[in-house]
């Protein structure tokens, strides 16, 4: 049986999926405020709502970039078909330049599309592919969450940063997996939520995964957690990841590293869940990965509900200030404990040696 | 000449001051929206200002608990005066733990108030005494500003965190002080702003202040600056300090802790700027200095401007979530490059040895 790993409302929805020529996908800016599902209608809106964030989160992205060229084929005219297929693979792939897994369902579905002999199996080749990787996305978060568990101890508590929960992915999510099966398995867990600005995916993101689905946790500043690390009141940290390189370099939202950085200081495991299809294996160091920097808004204001239950913006600068906005760093392999993984929990520095088991 | 750190609008402003028997401030929670003086008619409003945080930073802390003593001297009745002073002195003392110059001007504005003849010249020698303890600081921050001044080259770009300018203090301020000098003194120079949830006195105050004094300056995420750091893109870190223990261990806003351990890392200087007011003499490490917890409402929301100008609250948060909130941490003395004072530089560990000549 398939278990979902959160209910809304007592349904269970997916972060993204495909109905007839649609992307429909969990508005990610309104949550907590507000639950809507945003409709795609063509593979330009997808795209648009993949650069502007309506979804974000590696696998989430794959996904929804996977149904987009899927949608793109299905839009595509007969006597136009591949130069329409690819110029919306370069709109999709050109959305957000640090999240591996956009390109590596851009290509699977893609090559789906390419090995086909008319633009009608094209269009169904394409949409399998799309589903295939979605579904696959599913699975892998939900075996990360069983391989991961065994690293929870009863009584843990566990420091994440970001939303790497199921709103990250297409289901279950990556770093916060292990924590929905180590809850289900009756263990006691408490979680440590990185607030993470600008955006505040930690906030409200992940604080709602978690109370949905009754996990204790505080929200804490992202500058509390190397206090709450100093005293002891962390065992161990979690966190997802954009792009993984072949040396086990690591490619995370904006303040992963201070975190890596401040576990090794404290001698607390330091952990990183993704599935392997964020490993870009022709990626060779961290120092190779495209680091996104977004808009400054993001920094000098921030969203939320006021007092009249309004979602607006509040600016908190004076105007006129400058802001510098990277969205990612990258933490050196030497920080990472552990890569959990769908196959497995690999050591960032033996990531090339299992390059033929994962791959 | 007593030149002044900054006009606002044209005129200078200390941060606190005393006019009569009304404690007079500058309202720190409107700024950078509004600039407005706020009034404590007598002790107790004075105190309410120190806790809710009208007024913060460690000099202006001081500044204002010095006055609020002062002022209860003022209001004390002839036949109750001994009583009424010491009942303020404990209302004062119980505002805000972990703020050392606050103990610093209580006591001193207490002796002056307890070695006096009569209730006469101990209102007298309590104002006196007061107005001694906010032109020192004045002064000691002027100080700190020429001697950290040295420690800046042409060109460096120096992260501070939370705001230790001379909205902190009396003026000038400790941090930003000898950016001020090194800016007057003809030499180009860069900061980059810590953003400092939850109160965001990096993004309103630290980034108001340079905008006045026309500092280049970027506003970041707190999650930021180890990305910055490691880049190479940081030349020099310069924080402030709500106390010093005798073994150098600094107390200072949360997240100062975290700066520090990356600064290490990344084999970064990282100085710590105090008046020697700020120095702990009883205190032995940093293990005993009390921490404040402050309410979960600073994490789980946010004060800014709206389109409409008008300053409102935005909660970020799911409805239900908790949130933890300590106010400050402590960086330990190993972290730490020196001691910026107002009678020179220190290392951290040769502070005890530096006691007689700095005390």
């Amino acid at each position: 049986m398939y278990y979902p790993a959160m209910l809304v409302n007592g349904t269970h929805y997916r972060t993204v999926w495909l109905e007839g020529q649609v992307v429909k996908m969990i508005n990610q800016p309104l949550i907590p405020h507000d639950f809507k599902i945003h409709l795609c209608m063509n593979h330009k809106e997808t795209a648009v709502a993949i650069s502007t964030m309506i979804i974000r989160g590696a696998g989430a992205i794959g996904a929804a970039a996977g149904y987009g060229l899927a949608q793109a084929a299905l839009e595509a005219p007969e006597d136009d078909f591949s130069a329409y297929v690819k110029d919306a693979f370069e709109t999709i792939k050109n959305t957000r330049p640090t999240a591996q897994n956009l390109f590596y369902a851009l290509e699977r579905v893609n090559k789906a599309i390419l090995r086909s002999s008319s633009p009608e199996t094209a269009r169904q080749n394409g949409v399998n592919e799309a589903e295939a990787i979605a579904d696959e996305d599913a699975a892998s978060c939900k075996r990360i969450g069983e391989l991961g568990e065994a690293l929870i101890k009863d009584g843990f508590r566990i420091l994440t940063h970001c939303n790497a929960g199921w709103l990250a992915f297409v289901d279950w999510g990556s770093a916060i997996s292990p924590v929905y099966s180590a809850k289900r398995s009756g263990k006691k867990v408490f979680v440590w939520v990185d607030e993470t600005r600008p955006r505040c995916q930690g906030a409200r993101l992940t604080a709602w995964e978690l109370l949905e689905e009754g996990v204790d946790n505080a929200v804490i500043a992202d500058n509390a957690s190397g206090y709450y690390m100093h005293k002891g009141e962390v065992d161990m940290v979690i966190v997802g990841s954009d792009r993984i390189a072949a040396n086990g370099d690591v490619a995370n939202k904006i303040g992963t590293y201070e975190k890596a950085v401040l576990a090794k200081e404290n001698n607390i495991p330091f952990y990183v869940a993704a599935p392997t299809s964020t490993i870009d294996w022709n990626c060779p160091t961290g120092e190779s990965i495209p680091i996104e920097e977004r808009g400054e808004e993001e920094v000098l204001g921030i969203f939320g509900r006021d007092e009249n239950n309004e979602v607006r913006r509040v600016f908190i600068t004076p105007r006129g200030t400058k802001a510098r906005n990277p969205a990612f760093d990258v933490t050196p392999a030497g920080y990472i404990t552990g890569i959990i993984t769908e196959k497995g929990i690999i050591k960032p520095g033996e990531l090339r040696k299992a390059k033929e088991n994962v791959k």
